[in-house]
């Protein structure tokens, strides 16, 4: 009789440091290595890129996977859905020491690629090999991997399908199921179902938002947002400055035709703004109009701040890093008065994401907006929507794939309960067919 | 020395039960009558159609109109801004005392001439005086009310303007500046600039949403968010059944179009369903598609919901009563299994409306959605988007207007609070420029 | 080898409607048969005196023991731990098909005869076997029930333990841990480290409160605040009315204590205050003061209050049922004006109750409390602490009794997660040695 | 005809930097100079000892006194009512200028004392007055001032009355009504009757809590709660640290008497620590056992911690800093592995002390707890009662002054708010006998 083995190393006790095992026989498969990183943020002065894994691992910020023992031997390849630090940001700090390699779609490489190359510790020499949506690695001569596109808040994000004699295992984390997105393809709904009629063994799959009613809009949905408030406006003269997700490409490229409709040029501000922007320009996921403005180091944001003071602000319009109150992005550095750039009365500050609901994060956004306010700023909140799937988009896919077993992975305790009683209703049993796991425990599923 | 007064008769003290009454010299105008439910939900079996004004104004249900003595001889004209019940819903209580015609746009007077058909107690006698946004009533020599188009989230709703020699006074209770309306036509910004130009001596203005930080997003965001939910799906065979304000007609509008899309017959049930949205067909402010149905009479409904039940769900989308889990409403008679058409596992439930955030209504609501789960449909709460400003939509009305004095209404202290900190952050100052009123104050304006 | 088996039959997914079957061998115990009754509250005009248990079953309301099938023949007693509705709630409507005595201590007991007796749809005639805490009860040759004395918020509350030739089950659903009650015993520690001693096996235990951080106040700090609520106040003169639970008899004696010291005569209003609080008294449990009053029918209640409010309401202290607002209570109707004692301007309300998190009570509550204050009432909230465990109270007791497994009950999972979490933290692991059950799970524990 | 005039400085739009004055003719008096700790938060490395005044005032951290102009010639006196910071934080600041002596009770001086000794930027010279409870300092001709005995959360504090030829002027600011205090006498009743007798012109009184329904319990229930907590245990072996107020005397004298029926060791740790609580000691005001240690200076600290760790934690009772998180703290160095005595599994943390809602408290308060949870410490928090009065203490104490005016003061416009409808609710009228001021504002009253 065959079975598969399920082991959840990480981010089943909590939202980051995403890593999950697979085995058949006598090969498994890794699926992300994530980092937590609230567990960095409650400690001062820690330079991540010099630490050594063991350390982090205690600080709980990234997969305890010291106890694989000797399956890390066996383990055939390293699969990441996307370019998240959740699913990827442990890879500086544990990849080297599996003989496999990484396994993601080009984007989601050139994200790690640029992660590893600022590792202070450690040399990760992994093969990199790149896979598209609707693609097929084989593993070996018994299991293979499958990428089906999916959509989610950062370009060439996947389902990842690990096809095994015994039958398929879905990861399906992170997704959320938008018919409309602005930049990317909507998901591959007719090979899902083709997946569903073969017969699906497991759905591994996040829970993050399981608990919220409803369905998660559309990308399309923000795009409106956004363009509602940046044109809807009779005060077209005043300094308007947006932050947002740097890796969320889609958001940025419609603030960037918003901008144009307003006739303002678009600059980019701050280092990871540049990197994974231009990183999707290079790839050709994104394109830029003409007047576009970039500017990453430290030097080159200060001197086009100040330019942009000079010659008129209303003709400008910044994208910046800083959404969640980072103490060294841009926006923090323009609230706390350490550029030529100074708040005017009446300008407007929007936040295209929402507040991370961690109090360090909460407490940086406190600072940063009451600097903002104190200067005159006005600020627009949440001008976003989520890029995780909602209850009723769990209950879809859910349906769809028809798995035998389902485990609600990504989050906490609190985050995988609204997703088993979701499941209860459409059949699913706790202890039978949907389980809940805790980081180090293993399920043997025997088919 | 010219003096506006200003009486603030219902509303400053709660949401509901609007009144504002404005004297210049020996000629008043009252501005809204105004009902407050949740005084009414508290208590059990009432019929308030046969109540007597007096105890409806001890109950804190209407306004307290008895200290006015004898200005109510003095009130020129009846002004209502749109046709929701905290601004219509005393006029079959209250007006009959009053030598006054009521003024309002036609659809208003529609739902107004309904409203009073529906009393008891009071003969309303007084005559019905239609005015359209863009045009003026000319009241005396001396004062005159101008409509002004305003977007919200019922039909021909208008800020109304009393011009006096003294200056122009502008209420603007309620409203949201909405540029991409779906039925409506936009906020008249060229007017209201043309009205600043020429000075505005004050600005009565609803308070209710003023603490919401950012704008209030578009009806199109409404209606994309309406069409994700109903057509974002692979399990098109599942009952749906829409719930929204009978009033929001742009809404019900968007229900109806994705119904087409859908291939799915709509059909309206309720009777306040029906009142509404026939009126605003009948005066072509909205079109029916050929295969539309509406029922309003309690056999009428019972029968129509027995035959879809048996001809087949999927062929239709309901569109109901109830989204407060209202004690009488279609979807609470569903729900409690008092209609043929019994809820099916997996049947889609969406409300397109906010919970109402009060205790009598929270509790309607959970027993409505706790029956409805337990016969396994599938809930989408809030597929909405409020009809009210928020502090940014605010912030630009007030700099658009430029008033000389600002009163924030139409809420509790506790909405006015945010709106007066917005003022005073432009400028204004407490108790000087941006005025604090409570029900039964009256402020002289001398100009 | 042995084993134990235990059955979740209700309040695993839920709060209320408690019932676990243990079985060793051929031999199976009930402990606890309640009702949930927020699932009566949903809907109107409900007699439930007069239902069948397959309604209340179907309605969510009773436990669902269908399934138990011939197990129901095995069951050689039920065990009742304290005498709260959702622990005892549904013997009327279920006890009737076991052939099995009903143990409980004298005072619970008695408050099930009470129910008993206003059934109107069936006939409970099993046998009543009064056991007192310290007591064992030799159900068969192998195995017998003890009752070790706990502290909860009714009078004689008991842990009961079973004990099995495979090792002791406790059953701790629902207790605080209070070492200076007021009224009752601390709880035995003497007999729970004996216990902790000789092995247990099993530890099923209430959730409820799992999620609190600490420690549950002593009912001595409850009776602190009632004693500064009421002695605390230089206005002496204003009518005084506590409400509370009826069944809170050391809460009652702090009050009535205080009534003495305030100079006033306590009255006791209401048809379950008389219920509990006489048979308390008659059962030895409580002392009356010599001027008490208690009055339980509609028309005596009606006759003391015309008195008091005449001869002068600053001579009583009123103590009525109403503290969630019931729609018949005490003070539910004087709130609603339906009694000669009109509340007056300044008269103070306590509250020693919590409010039940429940959107039908909630709605209840604040009907009451608008009513109230539109009178002129102060009201004081919630003075009053809680009777169930807190985190470190369920901390102290699962190392205090070192069970091999526990098994957390009475709540929903998510009420259920904190406690798993701190077993987690003391070395218990889920699926291993500690269980989330949801209703209708079998568990089988082989020793 | 005489004039009474109001001037809000500082404490009107927030919590934190309170200072009002108050004149009556040509003379004024300046009650308290307070700082907004949360206004330097928001900044790093921020050495408020050498800032200068006006960038303090700038940042929104002292009050702004530039606007009194030539007023400030006119100061007779600076009154503060107790030791707090966000009552005496500025003078340092802002005292030198003024030519007043400052007038407290003898503790609080002391506490000045200290504050005044740290500051190295500003010269602080005035005069120290000392003025204890029941006396009074006649100001000159016209004015004095009389201290009137109050509770609140710090030793010796008291309610200002400012008594002038157009009568009394109440400063309540802050207060609780504890009539059952553990350390301090209970307020003055008798002579604030009195002064009700002779009339109050005014009344300034602090709106913190005054949205929080009922009464604030005793310091009585804090005492139980914190005995509940440290001797209701079964675990008696493991390590236990409680953290509070430092200034919080009453508190930290409950918890060094529970320490002695524990039979520990009280240690005290801490800079803060030391300074209020040996002050107490020196004055009178507290008693210490024989057997306490007390530490301040970092190396003595280290050394107590190191050798208590050897010798065996369960023989001591920590009493430290750093209730809030602050991240120089004994309790948050000891988390973060700085000093030699490592929480053990099952180690109790205890904060005697709410946490302070404010994002950059709740940030630091949750490193701390996450850092200490993950060590295996268990954390008891809110073992604490508030020093501030409820909804009904100020009830009561508006009903027993009776002035003719009142004035809330301490707090943003949304705690005002409720204190004003309580106001209203005994009949006073909001801008005629109740007035909301901002700072800057002033409020001419004629006598």
């Amino acid at each position: 009789m065959d079975e598969i083995r399920v082991i959840a190393v990480g981010g089943y006790n909590e939202m980051g440091r995403n890593m999950t095992v697979i085995m058949f026989d006598d090969e498994a498969v890794v699926f992300d290595m994530g980092l937590r990183l609230d567990r960095i943020q409650i400690h001062e002065d820690i330079e991540i890129e010099k630490m050594h894994s063991l350390d982090l691992i205690e600080m709980g910020a990234i997969p305890d996977d010291t106890k694989l023992g000797s399956i890390i031997d066996k383990v055939r390849a390293i699969v990441c859905t996307h370019g998240h630090l959740d699913h990827i940001g442990a890879i500086p700090k544990l990849a080297h020491r599996y003989d496999a390699p990484i396994v993601s779609t080009p984007y989601t490489l050139a994200v790690i690629r640029d992660l590893v190359k600022g590792e202070r510790r450690f040399e990760v020499e992994n093969k990199f090999l790149p896979l598209t949506a609707g693609e097929v690695y084989e593993i070996s001569r018994n299991i293979s991997v499958e990428f089906v596109n999916i959509t989610h808040s950062i370009p060439e994000s996947v389902i990842a399908v690990l096809h095994t004699p015994a039958g398929a295992v879905v990861y399906a984390n992170d997704f959320k199921l938008d018919r409309t997105p602005t930049l990317d393809s909507p998901p591959d709904f007719k090979r899902l179902k083709e997946l569903s009629k073969d017969g699906v063994a497991m759905l591994i799959v996040e829970s993050t938002n399981s608990s919220r009613p409803g369905k998660t809009p559309s990308e399309r949905v923000a795009k409106d947002l956004v363009h509602d408030v940046l044109l809807g406006t009779e005060e077209t003269n005043s300094g308007v400055i947006v932050t947002t997700f740097s890796s969320h490409i889609a958001r940025i490229s419609s603030i960037i035709e918003a901008s144009e409709k307003m006739g303002r040029i678009p600059v980019l501000l701050g280092r990871s703004m540049k990197k994974y922007v231009v990183t999707a320009k290079e790839m050709g996921i994104i394109d830029f109009p003409e007047n576009i403005e970039v500017y990453s180091s430290s030097r080159a944001i200060a001197n086009a701040l100040r330019r942009i003071s000079e010659e008129g602000r209303e003709n400008y319009l910044l994208i910046v890093t800083g959404h969640q109150g980072e103490p060294d992005a841009v926006l923090t550095k323009i609230a706390s008065k350490e550029t030529d750039y100074r708040i005017q009365h009446g300008d407007k500050i929007i936040f295209s994401a929402n507040k991370i609901p961690n109090p360090m994060t909460l407490a940086n956004r406190y600072a940063l907006e009451t600097k903002l306010k104190m200067q005159g700023a006005r600020i627009y909140e949440d001008v976003h929507v989520s890029g995780h799937a909602s209850r009723e988009d769990h209950w879809e896919l859910l349906r769809l794939l028809k798995p035998q077993h389902v485990i609600p992975s990504h989050g906490e305790l609190g985050m995988h309960i609204p997703y088993i009683e979701m499941a209860e209703e459409t059949g699913y049993e706790l202890g039978d067919t949907v389980h809940l796991m805790r980081n180090g425990d293993e399920l043997i599923l025997e088919i």
